[in-house]
């Protein structure tokens, strides 16, 4: 294909999108706070450029895959930025998870240059995206939108389109965010329950197969049920910054959502114990500890 | 199989587990509140007994499917009861949600007269009742599990062995159903939600079959999102009493269980405006209320 | 005064309470399980009586103070109860903590055989009964509640009167308790709050003194900054309990008491982790340990 | 007294301290938003200044009472701000509810300039202000809040110093405003318990006679019982914000707060509703609406 697209933010969710994004024959320029992670991708015939605004500057559409609003902002804007760079008509199409403000910061911005921002955030950990199994959920305007799609299809198993305004995207993640730390929660709850109860993990665990069968409670019910909470698939720290996101929005939009409040307490437990690094499934350490239990972990030196 | 057969308790979960013993060829017989409910079963064969321990008096394995604990006590104990007519070596074997506290209670008094009381709740609403798909959790001596099994196999779609004491069936049902009533409290948080912060309904629908493809998500995500709480599968009343239950099992084992005090306030509340009838989904109501929406139902009166 | 008045239960409250009795020249028959514990009264002249039943014949007013609703069955109830040994138009006046439950169930009882049972719960710990400084709470028909009142003024400091059916005053009783609980929960935040945020305990004691300058928030207060919870005025293990009662007032009556489930929680927590025997103002022990903080006290071996 | 004194800010708070101000004889220039707000003191001899600025220069202590965050920065900040204005040494002492981080980013400006910036948040409603029974609770330097002390003096019935960091004023002033929150929480619980339960109000209120005689629990629970949250001493919407500042501060430093998160969602709920404009007592509306019974306010429209 012979769209030019670039590509910043080559961490683990990053780097193999770009991959099938090379494996689907675009034409790929990159960027990345540090260089080294694109070798791999330069190798492959990818092409470096030296700041956002450079990358924006050969590209028809650029992809981000950032870390927080602030990286966004400084990526997006400035001298340096995409938005400096970028050809009348071109697209940056954000795929991070970001709050609902930023996008709404940003693009009135894109429309006065007329250009585009759109979000379209990712649902999926790494191994998701390392074997293009990510669901994507872009928001914007449609015929935007659909310019996207052929790199969509790229990297995800499946494509759910949230509207026509694109921060609805950044709030379908939270949304979705939200289901995952519910059902951490919920295991945590439960795991401990049970053994205080009498019951044996794998009873728990073949409830859960029989009830849940889904890589999202299997997956986080069998480390609850083995207390292994490294590598983090994602961290804690970063699992507590997310949930602060939900519960602003909540704020915002005037909505309760007392379970995130709850799960939201027991995050900045661990957090306080020195388990930001751990998985965030670790918060099931914490309901463990509640409940007299020792939690599973070794505590930090 | 010549095994002969009692059942008690003919309701919307009793009655299609009887059939399946009748399908499966089992000398069925039967006694309900009711008689009525009966009728379907004696015009395939099965006859009737005028009370439970006649019932206990002719079988080899007496089934009980009851409202709770007050009615298993009063068909087990007494004159009248499944203890009075149970032969030596006889099996009753409870299949009803009931407290963990009922059937310690009820074990030694059938180990006094050498007889046998197992514990084995199921999993699964009514639709799943009717067409075998139970998932069926029995806990007891090895043993007489294993003489229950046939019974199992021809009702349910798998069983989960528990373990070697019954009360702890009871335990995993109350975490099983602990499961439905966290995932209802997440659904009603995340609609409402999504509703408030511009989401449509279809889009969360289309989340859940992306990130949690399982009916009890997937059911309980539609009648939110419609609003559709009768008929009633599982009636918000008793869903407020199984509540009820974790939260002893809790207080009784010293463990945490602050996701059903939340869903329990929900579910008070609820009930406390009148909607004790309708589905337990109904909890959402409560969630909508708070932030400000319509319930979604019609106000009694 | 010629009344013949008995007193049953001569714990750390009953016993000062006791002493007034006879300080205000009641004529005082006395019963208590560990009998020594009679002596002091008995050498200023009161008698003992060799049963509840043997206690009851020979008094027109039995007065009791006791641990539970199963004490006060022991000691109404059987053939050496109160109940059997009451002369027509004798009044038992109960001054416990029990449920509205337990003075339902008894209440026609003694109406059966033309005597009267009252509740008249107190609030104060055993410092304000040593000082008659207790604040005495009856419900009960008026003419009896006012043939108590000589009683009630020799050992209080006043009179609450609740209504004319005796278990409102158990109702009042918890919700005085709740009062309590939700003070020690405000105030084990707060602390964990202020030292965390900087400020030292000496501040928020002067901001007490300035905002809440009431025992109830000093000594609870004073209590958590200095983490002195030993001796127990109130044993966190009866706090459980007393919050279990609250809790199922609130469940029968159907309202919603999210302060106390979450106030439970955390009395739970202390106990899962071996504190019962504290003081319930070691409930702050779990906030602050939440907050990454030392508990303040000793752990168990 | 001849320090040269400014005001800034003639709210329902700032108006009568002021007035407090020219009565202890300080020489007195004031600016506010709306001037009309001023004539009261310009009749008694209080000078009027164009500016922030105009009046920092013509001051010793400059003191503000402003609604919030951006309010203070307003008028510290930017050419017309105080910080241009004031001479050497000069101070400038906010008594508003703001966040502490404002502060900390004021102070080092402030230092810079060699001129000082302190907070010294109050405790009291507006009747309180207008009746000088105020609590003052200064931080910063001692030097300079003792320069400010004869201030304090004038306007409050008592100084609660905090210590050396300026912002930990802040800090304890949203500790006091938990103290607030957590006490309307608990009052709204406990009347709507004790109504469910058959009590009336008014044995409700003399418990907390007995129990808690402070103005904070007899106020607010004198509103709850009457549901007279009109004229708002303080609006719901504004508690709200306050609770979104402890919840924030509770945050940064890591610590629980999940009593300020319960009220939260309750005083959210409230406001969905459309009651921001009532007092905050009116939380207690929505847990009454939660037990079924009437809010007890007319609804909007």
């Amino acid at each position: 294909m012979n769209t030019a697209v670039g590509f910043i933010g080559l961490g683990r969710m990053g780097l193999p999108m770009a991959q099938y994004l090379l494996d689907a024959d675009f034409s790929l320029s990159v960027f990345n706070r540090t260089p080294s992670r694109a070798d791999v991708l330069l190798q492959r015939g990818a092409r470096w450029a030296t700041s956002p605004r450079a990358l924006a500057e050969q590209c028809d559409i650029v992809v981000s895959m950032i870390t927080d609003d602030a990286a966004l902002r400084t990526i997006a804007l400035g001298q340096q930025g995409i938005l400096a760079g970028l050809k009348q008509n071109g697209i940056h199409v954000d795929m991070s998870t970001v709050s609902p403000d930023v996008t709404q910061e940003l693009v009135p911005l894109y429309q006065e240059r007329e250009t585009h921002f759109i979000a379209s955030p990712v649902f999926g950990r790494p191994e998701a995206a390392a074997a293009a199994k990510l669901w994507i959920c872009p928001a914007g305007p449609t015929a935007i939108v659909d310019r996207c799609r052929p790199l969509f299809d790229a990297m995800g198993q499946g494509v759910i389109v949230v509207g026509e305004e694109a921060h609805l995207a950044n709030v379908l993640k939270l949304v979705g965010n939200f289901f995952v730390i519910a059902a951490i929660e919920t295991l945590g709850e439960a795991f401990t329950l049970a053994e205080k109860g009498g019951l044996k993990n794998e009873t728990v665990l073949d409830l859960i197969q029989a009830l849940l069968p889904v890589p999202l409670f299997q997956g986080y019910g069998s480390r609850i049920a083995k207390h292994e909470y490294t590598p983090a698939g994602f961290a804690l720290a970063l699992g507590l910054k997310d949930v602060g996101l939900m519960q602003k929005l909540a704020k915002d939009v005037v909505a309760p959502l007392p379970l995130a409040d709850l799960a939201g307490n027991h995050l900045r437990a661990a957090f306080a114990r020195g388990r930001g690094d751990l998985d965030w499934g670790a918060l099931a350490t914490v309901i463990r500890e509640m409940a007299g239990l020792p939690s599973g972990v070794e505590e930090p030196q």
